[in-house]
């Protein structure tokens, strides 16, 4: 079950893919800790880079994803986790996947529709 | 076009999906330069951290990634690249995906066949 968490400062690339649709929902990063948090829980644990805190995804807007299949590459140095997304949406933006935004020539064009209201979930001026 | 180069140090994560099975296929990074050349090019080049240097996808094997849509997520420092795979397998060691091991209960098992050989591609002894 060893990852190799040594090539990024402690962490591993953590890809979220719908069980479902196969959609990549979002990337985050796990340290060990949160690798073994998603594990034991079986709810998806990220390491927040930003805010330099173990998050576990959904634990304001209860979006959690719950995980299905874990794999890892050869490297052994990211994982994909494929998960049932609880709730309308991974992006606190509002969005299903947090790959709204797609290349259009020289500028990203926004290309989904909001699945939910992010005012409504997490409060704020978001 | 602006990505945020600047939360991993130069880099941003880049996860690359078959666009007709949307089987996620492996992660890699990318500098500025590989960024730049991917959109150039139309093939994926990533940026590797251990040699240090740029990476065309495929330039020993021949397996190239053409990129069919490019798409970033909601902090700009990670990209979605939906690419068509030329060859059998982008991971060199012999598989369609770089994730072919799963998490079965404390063991990660290899639960994909391999699609090519990869000596007969790479040479040596891999």
């Amino acid at each position: 079950m060893d990852l190799d968490f040594s090539k990024l400062d402690g962490l591993v690339t953590a890809v979220i893919q719908d069980h479902a649709t196969g959609r990549v929902l979002m990337v985050g990063f796990m340290n060990e800790e949160a690798w073994r948090l998603t594990r034991e829980t079986g709810y998806a644990t990220f390491y927040s880079r930003s805010r330099q805190k173990l998050w576990l995804k959904g634990e304001s807007s209860g979006h959690r994803l719950v995980v299905k299949e874990t794999r890892t590459d050869c490297d052994r140095d990211a994982v994909l986790l494929t998960v049932e997304a609880q709730g309308p949406g991974v992006c606190h933006e509002g969005y299903e996947s947090c790959f709204f935004r797609s290349l259009d020539g020289e500028e990203w064009k926004t290309v989904d529709t909001r699945s939910y209201d992010p005012k409504a979930v997490y409060g704020g001026s978001k």
